[in-house]
C-alpha cells in the first residue's frame, strides 16, 4: 500500500520531515509516508509546546543522558511501542534503532520475542512496519537470524529452580500454559543466541513496564541483572521509559524496582 | 476506503496469502487488502523463526489441542484482538471465526457486548472491520440479532445478590455506574439470547485477562463457570489466550484462576 | 494521505454521516474519510442493537446526563480516547469537543499533557488527527498556547512536600525520572495556563481510570478535587468513562475513588 500511496502523498510528504532528520535517521529521503510524517511542522500546528518538549526535553535532553548508551534507548524505545502498540512510531524508530547499533538480526529477534511478551498481533503490526524498513535498507534474509541456530548454554540450576517453583504453583491450574512456558520460552525462546540474554531480558522488562504489568516485574528484573543489567541502567530505563509509555506506567514500577534493588543487595 | 485501494493494491496483494490460506479461510480470495496482508512471506522476511513459531506452535500446535474446540479458541481470540484494539488482526479472525462455527449473529452479539466490556471505541474498530467480512460473505441484517427479542430468563436470586453487593458497597460512590451496571448490562446486555451465556462469559473473561484486568476476574470467572464452562477449559484459555495477549497477561491471570478454582471445590 | 483519499471515498462516505450529525458536530460536511466514516448505517449493518446502545443508551442517554456538562463529558472522552490509543474515533470526537466549549487551545494542551500522562506515541497519534481538525476549521498557530507564558502560582508547600515525600521514598531508585517528574511536570508543564488546574487534573484522571493505573489514582484524584473537582463530577466520571473504556476500567476505579471520598471527609 504504502509504495502505491507514495505517489499520492508526494506533497503532504514534502511538508518537511524535520524530526526524522533530526534523530538523524540515514534513510530519510528513501521514508514513504505517512509512517514517518508526523514532522516537527505537524506538532507545532497542534501544539508549539510539544514541539518545543520533542526538541528540547526528548531529543535533546533524555537521548544525550550518559545513563544508557543510544542503542539501549533504542532497544527500550521500541519495545515499548510494540509493546503498547503503537504503529504510527515504528518506522521511525525502526529505523533510528538501526543507526544506533541495533544490528538487523536483534531487531527481528526483538519482534519474535515480543509476540510471546506482548501478544502476536502487537509482533504483526511490528513486522509490517519493519518490512519496509528492511526493504529499503536492503536488509535480506541472510542478514536475520535462521530458525535453528546453536542455543545459549543453560543455566540448569537456575532454569530447574524456576521451573519446579512454577509447577508446583500452578502445574494443576493451567498444564498447557505451565508446559509452554517452561519448553517455548526458557527452554527455546531464551536461548537462541541472535540476542544476547542481557538485551533479551532489557526488551521484557521494558515492555513489562510499557504494558502496567508490575506483577511480572520482579522475576525479570532480577534476572535481567543476573543478566548483567546494571542497576544504573535499569533505573535509567524507568528515566527513559516514562517518555514513551507514559509517566504513570513509570511511576507505578519505582516500588517494583525499589524493593528489586534493596533486596540484591542484602 | 479498502474497496477503492484494491485496484491500487492488487500487486502487493498477490505476494502470498499462506497464513490464511493456511488457517482455511473460506472467501481468501474476496478478502481485501491491506487488512490480511501479513503473509507467511512477509513474516519470513522479518524473522524466519517467527514464521516458524506462526506454523508449528500456534497453528500447527496450539489451536490443534483438544482441551477447547476451534470455535472456543476463536471466541477467545477475537475477545483477545477487540480488547487489545489489535486492528490488523481483526479480518482475518473474523473471517476463520465464522469458518469455525461462529455464526454471524454471534460474532455480531460479540462486538456489541465488547463495547461495554473493553470499551466503545474498540467495538467501533471491530464494526468497521467486520461490516467488510459481512459484506463479502452477503451476510444481512436478517441474520443479526434484532434489538429487541425474547430476554433469557432471569436467575433473580443471583442477581439480587449481586446488586445488592455492588450497591451496598459503591452505590453511594457513583450511583450513575451502578445503576447502568445493573439496568444496561446485566437485565438487558446479559439476557440477550443472541449469545449463549456461557459463551458471553467465555468473551468477558478472555477481555478481563487480555487487558489485564484481573480484579474483575474472581466474578466473571465463577460466572462462566457457573455457566457451564468448564474447569478444563478456563485453564486451556490461558494456554491460548497466552499467543494474543502475551504472556504476562496469562501469567499475571494464573494465581486468580488458581484461587478461583480451589475455592469452588470446597 | 486523508485530503487525497478523500476522492477516492466520496461514494463510501456518502453512505451516512448520521452518527457524527446526531453528535450536531458543526464542519460534519467538511470532515474526510475514512477518519469519521462509522456512521449508524454501518453499526447496524453488523449489531443493530449497538446502533440503538449507541442512540440511546450513549448519545440519547448518558451525555444529557446534568452531573457533567457536555464540555466536561468531551474532556474526558478525549482524554479516555488519547489514553488507549483509539484513534478511529479521534477525528470525531475532537470535532464534537470543540462544538462542546473546548476551545482549540485547551484541546491543543490536553494533547501535550497526554504526551506524559500516556505517552509520546499517543500524544502523536491525537496530533496527526488534530492537525486535520484544525485546519478544517481554520485554527492557526495564533489560537495555540504559546511555548513560553506566565506560569500559574505555585503551591509551594504543597509541591514541597510532593517532591520531599516523592524523593524521600524513591530520589536513590531512579534519580532521573524523580527529578524529571518535579522539573518538567510540577514545576513546567502543571503550571502551564492554558488549562486550568481542574481541567488538566479531569485529563490526568480519565487517563488514569482508561489504563486501568489504579496505583496512581489516589494522588491525582484528591489533587483533582483539591483543583475544584466536585465529588458528584467525579462520581459521573466513573459513570462516563465505563462506555469509552469499557466497564472493567470503571469498576477497578470505584474503589479506589471511595476510599478518596471517604477520607477526605474525616
Amino acid at each position: 500500500m504504502k509504495t502505491s500511496m507514495a505517489l499520492l502523498l508526494a506533497s503532504a510528504w514534502g511538508e518537511g520531515l524535520a524530526l526524522a532528520r533530526e534523530m538523524n535517521v540515514s534513510d530519510l529521503e528513501k521514508m514513504i509516508p505517512p509512517a514517518g510524517s508526523i514532522t516537527y511542522d505537524v506538532v507545532r500546528s497542534v501544539s508549539p509546546v510539544l514541539e518545543h518538549y520533542s526538541r528540547e526535553s526528548l531529543l535533546g535532553g533524555l537521548w544525550k543522558r550518559p545513563e544508557l548508551s543510544p542503542r539501549d534507548r533504542s532497544v527500550v524505545t521500541i519495545a515499548a511501542i510494540i509493546a503498547r502498540l503503537q504503529t504510527y512510531e515504528m518506522p521511525m524508530h525502526f529505523a533510528l534503532a538501526l543507526d544506533n547499533g541495533v544490528k538487523p538480526a536483534e531487531l527481528s529477534e526483538i519482534i519474535a520475542h515480543l509476540a510471546f511478551y506482548a501478544g502476536w498481533g502487537n509482533a504483526m503490526a511490528a513486522v509490517a512496519a519493519a518490512k519496509d524498513v528492511f526493504q529499503r535498507r536492503n536488509i535480506a534474509i541472510d542478514q536475520l537470524p535462521p530458525v535453528k541456530d546453536k542455543p545459549l548454554p543453560l543455566d540448569e540450576a537456575a532454569e530447574r529452580q524456576r521451573a519446579t517453583q512454577v509447577a508446583g504453583n500452578f502445574g494443576a491450574v493451567s498444564p498447557g500454559l505451565v508446559r509452554n512456558t517452561t519448553e517455548l520460552l526458557f527452554l527455546d525462546l531464551w536461548l537462541r543466541p541472535a540476542l544476547a540474554p542481557r538485551d533479551r531480558s532489557l526488551v521484557t522488562v521494558s515492555a513489562l513496564i510499557a504494558n502496567g504489568q508490575t506483577a511480572q516485574m520482579p522475576f525479570h528484573l532480577n534476572r535481567a541483572m543476573d543478566n548483567g543489567l546494571t542497576q544504573e541502567q535499569a533505573a535509567e530505563v524507568l528515566t527513559h521509559i516514562a517518555f514513551y509509555a507514559g509517566w504513570p506506567c513509570a511511576m507505578s514500577a519505582l516500588p517494583v524496582a525499589k524493593d528489586v534493588f534493596e533486596k540484591r543487595q542484602k
